[in-house]
């Protein structure tokens, strides 16, 4: 079995070249692709499209455009950053160790990026040439619930609205498990897809991927009290000092860590009934709880 | 034939009520659903998908889902009007006779509920049940383009870039074929699309469609002149004062008038090839160059 971290170095910078290659193909205003590739250059940790490409790798499938829907997918999760560090959201300075996409090319252009990425993203799903017309319909249907409204679109909003606002960790959960969960989540369930998965197979990933969703963002909010803005890239400490409602908030340092490992084990749990030899997936479940960026 | 008026006044409350459904439908925030749905529910002419309904109608052709192709567009089109008022962008206080989004809901929602309903708008088209999945990948790959980075986004980017600045009537006439030409062609595509139309009448559309987006745009110059602030139900006289390249700025108003003709004579001409008898088409041309608002 290949690792985790050699399956990183191998794909991270085929999924950097291929996302370059898809932002230069757009016919756009110079400007606006050059803002469009601004963020999507900067690096990130791939974590969606390497799920994509790790559920291939335990279901031993090879697919020619696995990378292309592991980049549309980090391209959505790109326009959804660029619009969250707006000044009317989370107003941030930084990101992935570099200025946000409005703090060097302005809000107006900064949102309309955002909205090139994510209109893009759709129509490349719809050219994919080898997956079956229905599954490509699958994966669009998908991508919209998870990113929409109903999901990631939805979850912002909660967040937003829960500001300076005591709310319970079930409240928390639901805000994470679309913020966050439900794009990771996609991740996974299009990897199953374009692997064709039984069933039962699908149902084991999503349970997975749930999970997983979870464990990283309790990660996340660890990483804002225990990490080094150096090397997180953006502003660490910002949740405490805005006030914002973070698992260490509600259920202390050492409470988090308990409920991140609890869903870490029904992750690890849930790959089980795929494979009963550990792979890619549990290495790279292992690494979302242990990251430090 | 029907008259255009009176299929106006039949289809109009059809779109509304079908708009309303949609969003009602979506599992979301009630804010976020709220805050789409007020500018959905603005009203506006609506006069994207009644270009489809009236496509289908000339072709003879009738199809139970014209309505949520059309009420889509729609969606898009209010998405798009939602984010250029953003206080970053145009920094509209009113649009459709009442305070623009981000006006009554903030700019953080107003950017989501943008981002909804675009990412609805897809999701929306992969679950048509009459559709064979092959066109409805064509709906969604002709929408990402006419609304993405190589339409509409791209256009409002070239009219940021151009602001300001002395252009070419070319120049203008690329801003306006992409920020407001390329999602009414592609509701008249979409007709096509439904309809099953053969290659001979979807490219005389698509020639309609180009000639009849840009005399809506002339006119909407026009109107920013001769037009009030009440009947607009938008501020009128607003390109002037910001020094904004328009038709009637570049050509002078009379100028404006005659290249606004020459379209509308193209586009009815297209139509020929389709129909002999003049139909539903036609007059939804010359309303929109006699339009007063």
């Amino acid at each position: 079995m290949i690792s985790f971290q050699k399956f990183t170095e191998h794909h991270v910078p085929k999924i950097d070249k291929h996302l370059s290659f898809q932002i230069n193909s757009i016919e756009a205003p110079s400007i606006l692709k050059e803002a469009m590739n601004y963020s999507v250059a900067a690096g990130g940790k791939r974590v969606r499209p390497l799920f994509l490409l790790a559920v291939l790798d335990v279901l031993k499938v090879e697919h020619c455009e696995a990378l292309t829907v592991g980049s549309i997918i980090e391209m959505v999760h790109t326009y959804s950053l660029i619009h969250d560090d707006l000044p009317s959201m989370d107003n941030d300075d930084y990101r992935r160790g570099q200025l946000t996409n409005h703090k060097v090319y302005g809000e107006a252009l900064a949102i309309l990026a955002g909205d090139g990425l994510l209109t893009y993203s759709f129509g490349e799903l719809s050219r994919l040439k080898t997956v079956p017309a229905e599954d490509k319909l699958d994966l669009i249907r998908l991508l919209s619930l998870a990113a929409g409204a109903e999901g990631m679109v939805g979850g912002q909003v909660l967040d937003i609205e829960s500001e300076r606002k005591l709310i319970s960790v079930k409240e928390l959960e639901t805000i994470h498990i679309n913020k966050t969960g439900a794009l990771l989540s996609y991740s996974i369930e299009a990897g199953a897809i374009l692997a064709s998965a039984d069933e039962k197979t699908k149902k084991s990933l999503t349970d997975f991927g749930y999970h997983i969703g979870l464990a990283f963002q309790i990660q996340d909010d660890i990483l804002d009290i225990e990490g080094t803005t150096e090397i997180l890239g953006k502003t660490a400490g910002k949740d405490v000092a805005s006030e914002k409602n973070t698992y260490p908030a509600l259920l202390t340092l050492e409470g988090a860590k308990s409920k991140r490992d609890w869903h870490y084990n029904l992750a690890i749990l849930s790959l089980r009934d795929i494979t009963k030899e550990p792979g890619l997936l549990d290495e790279m479940a292992t690494y979302i709880v242990n990251r430090n960026k």
